[in-house]
């Protein structure tokens, strides 16, 4: 192989296994044992879900924070926010905050789940004195239109006596008036972006009460009760903020939080992994690269665009880069994978395993499979 | 790439799986996906052992003959024998007739377990007009010297009154005298190689009795004994055969059919990948390769010299070819392998299963990693 060869690393965590910072060092370990000398660009990816935090995080060098707030019952919850190396960003996961993994199967109710403690995840950002704030929404027990967030933040949602509302989507009926005089005025001054993957409008049969309700604990009355609400909801902040927000893609997503984020936040929606690798810099990076390795836990033909080993595809044939991808599954259909950008998918698993021992094994095996495939590039004379 | 690549496909058996022709038939599957044009040379190998008959057969195009012939006890069984495609070699494995999975733990017995069987599949190969024997003899449940093959190929073993001893290790101690006057003559015109991996004298504390006779069932009684009776039937083919076979490496092999198979058929031991690799004729085909794939069920620190892997990369690192290995289970330790020639060892399991699963997926699993190999090759332009 030639000299100073540059590999970029970007692949997502391994759920349950490893995060993605921990996969990138298991890769570069293997790499090194073949040759010292290849350059390895670290930059942990993520998809807008689960572990985009940590990844964004880890991708900058810098700190998760723990914060208690009010989980999606109102009882306290041990949530996190990230904050960049750069100290100028705040990154969020809803779902640790206001996420139906929360809340037992029984407890759920989109009636009365709120998102205030994610508003309370975005306080402590600008407390932080980030200017720029990246959400992730998936995974969300809530039907509230994002009104926690906006009575966290200082926002009052009051009925038509004038009293402040309740939390949850069952509220909202009731809405009759919307005070933004002790809004947190700092938010004016963030750029918040929104990672969000679903194009459901607000209301509707397509709409969030409708499309997500009954996985949140919604019955059909529910249904109906929540998707007016939020429809009286969207008539309040139209009459009263001049914003139309009933037909936007993407209001719908995370329980209408998709709409709250955009009006109150000013927020941009973003498909998830467009965020990621607008924000890393990915398309910078790889420009310079021999080669690109992605990955993540389970590939299959489900990976479709959306998810981190694509994307990271997508931009490196953009530059004509070779791409390799090591996945701990590799399920049944990955053919389309190779027709849309990535050259190869290897299994990292090294025979007969359970689920739990695949888990565990997951950074030797990545460094192992990394270093066989280094070797067998090394042995067939690849990029001369 | 380049075009007109040469694969060489030279792996074992994956045991319980796949034969080692049907991992070739896999692996190229893999690979024609990626690139039609390459050329792919079947070479099913084998080490000596368990698989060593299918896959000389498959190599050559030869054919398996099943025949009914006396089992270790002297009860019928279901044994095989191959005839190569140019119908000239027998192999045999004497584990079909003789060996220890033929009787059950709590019927394994030494003094009375006999070679006869292996004799009828010598036998039956002589009746196809061969010139040419390779016999496998791991897996014996005897310790017999052999003495069941000559007494099947028409010799006699005497007792001081001129009777004909029985089967088994325990008879021999009265051996008086040989009378190969009805040996089948045909032996005389017929070279046999022994594959045999072993280098264990005949008798005395390192050889067949004391070493091999207790997994075979024999008491520490029995062990004195067999070896009195090994040493008689040493001391009467000296005296009577003008051989010294009791100080020869090997002769304590399969329980002493190393010595018979030298004494009495004029074999020739060898180390059973070496006869592969030999009959085959793998250097040759080696050295038009551009690369060389093998592989076998499990690949770890045990796979030394002697097992299929290293013997194939040993070959192909004279010719300076690389090597590319494929395994259902990669145990710990293989970074000795690839110093001694094994370019880059892959795992094919694709994600957490069973073993009965792993086994079952084989040919799937090996087509998907000869593919994944293949692009990756494609991808960083290999072999240019």
């Amino acid at each position: 192989m030639k000299k100073d060869l540059v590999f970029v690393l970007a692949p997502d965590s391994f759920k349950e296994s490893m995060t993605a910072k921990e996969v990138c060092e298991a890769m570069e370990r293997g790499i090194k044992k073949v040759d010292s000398s290849i350059r390895c660009i670290h930059v942990p990816m993520a998809d807008g879900g689960e572990g985009t935090m940590q990844s964004l995080v880890d991708a900058t060098g810098g700190v998760v924070h723990p914060l208690k707030v009010k989980g999606p019952l109102g009882h306290e919850v041990d949530a996190y926010y990230g904050i960049t190396g750069d100290r100028m960003t705040g990154v969020i996961e809803m779902a640790s905050a206001s996420g139906i993994q929360l809340v037992t199967p029984e407890d759920r109710n989109p009636m009365v789940t709120t998102t205030f403690g994610t508003g309370q995840l975005i306080k402590a950002c600008l407390d932080h004195g980030v200017n720029k704030l990246l959400i992730g929404i998936g995974g969300s027990a809530t039907n509230d239109g994002g009104a926690g967030v906006v009575q966290a933040l200082g926002g009052k949602l009051l009925d038509d006596a004038g009293q402040e509302l309740g939390f949850g989507g069952g509220e909202l009926g009731r809405l009759a008036s919307i005070d933004l005089s002790d809004f947190d005025p700092r938010i004016k001054y963030v750029q918040v972006e929104v990672a969000c993957d679903v194009t459901n409008p607000l209301c509707g049969p397509t709409g969030s009460s409708h499309v997500f309700g009954p996985q949140k604990g919604a019955t059909p009355e529910m249904i109906e009760q929540l998707d007016r609400n939020l429809s009286t909801y969207a008539r309040m902040i139209h009459e009263q903020l001049g914003i139309d927000i009933s037909d936007v893609p993407g209001a719908g997503a995370a329980g209408g939080l998709g709409a709250g984020l955009m009006v109150f936040l000013n927020g941009t929606l973003k498909r998830g992994i467009d965020l990621v690798i607008d924000y890393v810099g990915l398309e910078d990076i790889i420009k310079d690269a021999d080669l690109v390795w992605t990955g993540e836990g389970s590939i299959d033909s489900q990976t479709s665009y959306g998810k981190t080993p694509l994307g990271v595809a997508i931009v490196a044939k953009k530059h004509h880069k070779p791409v390799v991808a090591l996945a701990g599954r590799v399920g049944d259909g990955v053919e389309s994978l190779y027709d849309q950008g990535i050259d190869s998918i290897f299994g990292i698993v090294k025979g007969a395993a359970t689920l739990a021992e695949a888990l565990e094994q997951g950074k030797e095996n990545v460094e192992k499979t990394a270093e066989g495939i280094t070797r067998l590039m090394y042995s067939t004379n690849a990029f001369s």
